[in-house]
């Protein structure tokens, strides 16, 4: 867990124990996940990180990772870290997201990293970073703020 | 022009005549939206159109296009749109932007348009919609609000 | 109306047709316009305007229109726009709002404008715009993007 | 300085050390402070908070704060924060920000606190966070990410 994130709260009881299981299998289903060569990463309540290795496919017209690729990777980030938080037989959709670049993404992968910082039974609001990792050394290159919607009754599959 | 944007004025003057011909050549040079099978659509003075068609590694858990996806096209556009304004000798870089999604992107292909409320010296800043098109039929998927940075003196490519 | 607009669409039909009075007792019930002196302007399915005259307490630190008071005056406006398409047994609350301030806010009074994008029975989207007003002249300074959900069974008073 | 913003950065210098007297003397320029009540509070370099206490001339129509008087709190705090780490012959103006609502602001005053993500020379990221103050508890009521641009050479008064 980072520790760094105001959501970050030990005291968050996920309805599903079997969130993993649950998360892991629909990240399986996304299939822009797959495309772009995502990994689902380490998962907690209310917390996910998606890692992307670095890939001369993926990048705008300068070479560095495409903008809206590090927005996909935290939208789906933001997405996961809320769905470990809803019950078993909802499902989520993203409703916006907003996200800051502040660095240029360049290096051997990044990690996008994301946790609630509201759960909630209608809507839930994320927060995210993404970090561009080199040689070693990790570089914020973005941040986000997200809003999801609860689908109740809508199994994801 | 699609005369519903405040920002679609015919009075906008790009600085270099050949914007098309600039925005094209960068364009070809992302690999992302290769990837992603997006193609540049129709430009003009500050617009720019993004045309993806619909396929199934571009989608999330339920089978829509992936919201991440919708955001890299609104994001390409608005950038290019901003990029047709800006003098010959300069780059642009995403400084964020903001998606709301309204409807799930289901159909044939989507289509993303932007366009420049205001340009500037040094930033410049955009508004997009993105369509999904179904059996003839259009539908408002999302919307974007975007900033972008001119880089001074350091031509694209 | 404001045919600018995407969503400014002849076809929307309130749920309650008596929406215009119950806009403006709930306006009137705004503490925040009151002291800032904003006063609601048209409305219609769908739209709202505010009007807020110049004053030297509403500024930032250059004499300009604070950009928080322009984002409450935006805030407002996209609040009743949307609530005007509510039943008349649901109130609003804001989720989100994104600003972009486009122009520093100078002159006799600034104006904001918005309209729902996307009614819905959850959430709906709403996009506005800022005007400053200037012995006659009309300038944009500001752009909104906002989310709004519909509080039902919880009548506005 | 609060330990939990990625921001919050020992290492950060401010270039002008009399950053907390050309804040404070800003920040008194601000009439839209004044008029809502607000108080710069704590100071860092990178850091800002800035409280308010609870008055119904500040509500919205079920008497919570404000949405907009919370953004508007938060834009001061955001621009602020960014400022401490500005030359002294610069000045801050807003370019965008975006707020997420998370619970009501109820309780005896809201304070808003703020820390830059990226400092830079054109250009200053910040987040922040709101907290409503209620009987000696602290509820978390909105987030907010936003953008600020270095006016150089265009020292604030």
């Amino acid at each position: 867990m980072n520790a760094s994130f105001p959501g970050a709260r030990s005291d968050r009881v996920p309805p599903d124990p079997d969130f993993e299981r649950r998360v892991r299998a629909s990240f399986d289903r996304q299939g822009a996940m797959r495309l772009i060569g995502a990994r689902l990463g380490r998962l907690g309540p209310g917390y996910c990180s998606v890692e992307l290795p670095y890939r001369d496919d993926l990048t705008q017209q300068h070479g560095y990772i495409h903008a809206g690729i590090i927005g996909a990777i935290l939208d789906s980030a933001g997405g996961y870290a809320g769905f470990t938080l809803f019950p078993a037989n909802a499902s989520v959709l993203t409703v916006e997201y907003k996200l800051n670049l502040v660095a240029p993404a360049m290096g051997e992968r990044v990690v996008a990293e994301a946790e609630v910082v509201k759960p909630g039974r209608t809507l839930a609001i994320t927060r995210g970073e993404a970090y561009a990792e080199r040689e070693g050394r990790r570089t914020l290159c973005a941040i986000m703020q997200q809003t999801l919607i609860v689908m109740a009754e809508t199994a994801d599959r």
